[in-house]
């Protein structure tokens, strides 16, 4: 059950959503038993992602469609790359390309862009991670191509760690009534983060043993003051609006981990291109 | 059966891979009678898109969530527009929020980033067109933001209308004797288009009867000559790697439909929060 | 994705229909190794229609079931032609038999029905369409054997093309505000027919611009005064209780096209066997 | 869960299917907001059948179409009738006409079409039955539709009841043995049939017990001699390629039970129109 | 379509239940290519019942697992014996492993127990019989390994038999009533059940012709006595809380069935463990 | 979306599994319109679990039945409580009768015998865990009910948490390894748990910095001396064949949790009935 298997689910939508009742055009032109061959094509240079969930579009399309594959995910290659080649029936081809070439240029995009952001914090110890702020129904996929792009994946969702927000604080009356709210009825299997908007609320979430704690929206004075006053005690993570430019100087206040939303919400696609040939 | 109820699957799976076994943060603290109301907020002037979706997300994850609307999808509003009200169960609406928020903020984001796109047409009598590059199981939403932010739907799928490309061509020898088997097995329920790279070809189209010629990657000389050549007999629509900077010029040349894939395959979410009070 | 695979849900909701728990009998009697071998037999002349989704059947119920095929879809057979067979496990050939024949004598009634209306038309050059009365759930399987019975399919649902009917033209005002309603948000991409119900009628959706005129319920003097007054400028099509009897008058119009509900809402089925030996 | 409620996943099916990506023409030519009311108006006369159903089409669409019902399923009602009224927004009615029409003219096509054959039966002590030969997907409807037409049901598939068949019987040997194995490995919660086609093997399923039997395509002195040799010790049931015409006489053997494929495989649709004033 | 791939649902939704978004471990720890062995090791002595479901997990986890079996279902093992032996890529195996397990031990659990209960039968003509208080999901697998512990199985659902109970004599007046009832509107493919709670009431369900009857909550003296009354004509069952000691008593009486829901609602689980080589 | 809600699909599965077609025996004695009133009766003393699980499934079968609870989850009853009453159609009711006991009884078997074992813990500061040892499809189900029972959730998945076994650590070569393996591509979100056999495994894992330890398998003594190494520096986990006898004294070492299978892999049933009163 690798990432293509499980999104098998959300590939089969996605054929039929192109699909439909069936490809017009190559039913009426292209005779049943055509065959024919065709090499995806990187149009300009990037990290590769999303192969497991090509090869998935494929095998669902056609079992007869046989693919071979030059490159691997988390590679980067060169504008021109043949990335890898198909060879089969040519209706079956030509029905998967448009999916299979939108699974791969979105995911390739996020692992390109998470890359150019990882890179902007080369030297520092600071990680990138990503958010919930996902692409709803890509969640696990693109967790997966921000992995292959160098950073590191925070929650996947509302049940596998404890994030103690405001409107959390508000009704416990305390960050240290919360922690310990959430304590008396969860064992230890998961990971308690709380977030923080000050100095003093960082104090009493350290008091409160928070295992990591998030400064929200704080600006570098903040995130210096916090990052000195926690002394490695425990991660601390910045948040919020995080932007290219401002992930360098955030990272060298010596802050462990910098998040940041647009990793999966505002991607730009890469460049790919099915090349068939009947 | 709105856009809402046609997604139904979709949201589904995306409040599953959100929420997952339950929501340990808010199941810890938040008593389990406690109410909240809460506000959609946009963060920046957007045009507005996704009502329907985000009203199916709150209905599926509780009936008790009630919601009113201070607009409806497809108004532009300012920076600091209350959008919204949500009121009910507190768990619910926090288990909700991440989902709904990333429905929309990425429609309002389609159709505000088409927007942006339409108004560079102002003036000409050339209308945009989007493509079949959109985000997989999201064909049909991305397709409706594209209509809310003022451009017009390309085909939904490869089942609603005929596009004649380069291998169907290459495979029937010809795009006379491409037409005419798509016309010998399809009764007129359906558009015939046909993609021409040359004045020669796009002759042959007008010659065989096409519907709808598509010049894919031409220059603007090429659009020029195109649209003399053609004279109106059939619409014309210029195609391939379009950027904002690049309509106008293209639309300057007469042509009737310029098409561009990044309306969905290269989008910026719009910014809206949803502010919860307990 | 041939008609087979685009099936397979209905495909799996039969077999759960027909085997329920599983097949008692054959488990209490069949031992669990034994093979068997079986033909697909005409018990009439018929057109075959449905050897992929048969097959799909088989591959569904146990996938060490192997099929040979004796005619191809679309073909005519005489009364005692073998069709195919049929080798694997015994229990397994016996607990698919009756979905793969209900499938099997369905599609091949549709099609030798189809093929009988359209032997109506012979020497005419009028074509026969099918409507959307089709038996819910097989639209594509059904509009699949009204093709090779000989006939063109009208539109397959309300999503790829345009059907302006009474209703529309009474909430538009007339035929003319209709269709403009229509240009001015949909592309090019979807045909527009409108329905007719008087010559007056008929030369406003002429001039309206229509891409195709359904007369409705007309009788043939009628249907001849719409042929000569429409000259050829649009396809032209009948409709409305069409019998088999109605249609070579109907098409001696001169009509461009006559569609019938009772393709598929009215169906026999052929008459097929699968004879076992086990 | 009434039958229409089981019936949920088919519906479903079927609404997509003629829906698709949505209705292009209404929702050009009506207004969000319309509103209308329609009348079902049976256009010939005929036993009423699929009223749940439809009510579950129109829910699925839209919960705001507002449905009364003049008859009742299982009524007989004369040409002209007016069956029910629904009201509520125009474009949901329009969506959901289709998809309602083609479940409620065939499922009381099936009832009327059963009610004709069940009429054959009159003054004789048989009754008739249904069989397997049901439209995939339909089992549950169809059978539901024989019983309103006044027939009763046979099995509903592999798993309620024991048929033992030829190749069964020659598998075990002999129609003791088969029986035999059956009650070994059986409780007594399932009936066992034995089909037989001679009068030595129907002497040999009476002494081994069967519960039931089935005269597979005997001729009506065949018949006659199965009734008299049985002399009332089990219920006996002609079957094979039984028509209208054949009921009676097949009848008036004295036999049991008389199954008929047909009433299931070749149906004729009822007319009913949805007429929809906006 | 046996019955590992009946289950085929059920074993998806265990499968992402166990796996969600990933083996958090594996991935961390385990090459991508690593390769492993590993044995179904018998922890205890039991009755083995599960392969074909064990299989199918297998199967959906990663189609590159192979297995082979040393034991078949049904077999009795001792502790210590190796059941199978499973290779393949390792990552897949531990993903697999628990739900594998899962499967296998509580289907041997229900197999093993219901073995033990049907020992205490030994050397009298009473059979056992499951019930319908099944672990909901697991009907069909329960029912399978009930019957591979050497018990048979009572009805599946409420659709495969009729049973007359309390509240249907109620509503009916009496239980001739309720039994011609049912024979009005149901052909013999039925077995008809009657609960009864009284020799009076046995009596009449005699009388009525009933084909099979059950000795609710009676006790020995009761049982006993219905015994004598019946006197073979019609099967009759005892049921009701039944426990391990009390089923050799009830089987004593010369009663021809006993039932025990505690088969399938308090079961423990065999012990199995998959021991893996990396 | 409450626990019933997030059951909805396997409450679907189960609602079809013992419906199936429909129930023979009320459709034929129930007249349609017929109204019922039944009580959920405790028939032994118990702690109550599955009250929403219950309300969906009668919802799912008939929205018009109505429920009113007189416990709620959760709470401890004496045998003869009544849990609630139902009333509506029925049909319906006697529809949802057994598949909404069998979830009860079930669930709140779970939380009973839950409730037993940590009563055996009393007085000490261990808190009982369970394990991934659940019945496949109710990993949520089970785990709500071991929660209302007293206990803690361990892990619910391969996703949620780090858990290091032994495998790990060979293919890693050391639990130092193995953790730095995780470190290097996990973000802080997650817990890591490792699974040791002695006491030098046990300093190892220390070192090496685990959130949480598990002793695999130790005897007393070995648990004793792990608690004083360990002193409090991380939560310490005892696992392993753990009986309800066991608990105690394992308790009394001083470890931190214990988790035991039997909670849910080998579960007795509550005993509820459901009293119609037609």
């Amino acid at each position: 059950m690798d990432v293509g298997q499980l999104a098998d689910d959300l590939i089969r939508m996605a054929l039929l959503e192109d699909i439909g009742r069936g490809d017009l055009t190559s039913e009426a032109v292209i005779p049943a038993g055509a065959r024919a061959q065709a090499r995806f094509l990187a149009k300009s240079e990037m990290r590769v992602a999303g192969i497991p969930v090509v090869a998935r579009v494929l095998a669902q399309v056609d079992t007869a469609l046989h693919c071979t594959w030059e490159v691997q995910d988390g590679e980067d290659v060169a504008r021109g790359t043949v990335l890898g080649t198909v060879t089969g029936p040519a209706r079956s081809l030509l029905m998967a390309e448009r999916t299979a070439l939108n699974f791969f240029t979105r995911l390739s995009g996020v692992a390109s862009g998470t890359r150019r952001a990882v890179a902007e914090l080369a030297g520092t110890r600071c990680r990138l991670l990503d958010t919930r702020k996902t692409t709803p129904g890509w969640r696990l996929l693109e967790k997966y191509a921000v992995r292959l792009g160098g950073a590191l994946n925070h929650r996947f969702g509302l049940d596998d760690m404890v994030l103690i927000k405001d409107n959390h604080i508000a009704v416990a009356g305390s960050i240290t009534a919360a922690v310990e709210r959430v304590r008396s009825c969860l064992s230890p299997a998961h990971k308690i983060e709380v977030e923080v908007e000050s100095l003093a609320q960082l104090e009493e979430a350290l008091a409160a043993g928070a295992d990591w704690i998030l400064l929200d929206n704080m600006d570098l004075a903040g995130i210096r003051a916090a990052v000195e006053l926690t002394a490695g005690r425990v991660p601390l993570e910045a948040s919020g609006n995080m932007t290219l430019e401002r992930l360098r100087p955030v990272a060298e206040t010596g802050i462990d981990y910098v998040s940041m939303g647009a990793l999966t919400h505002s991607v730009r696609s890469a460049d790919i291109s099915l090349d068939v040939e009947l």
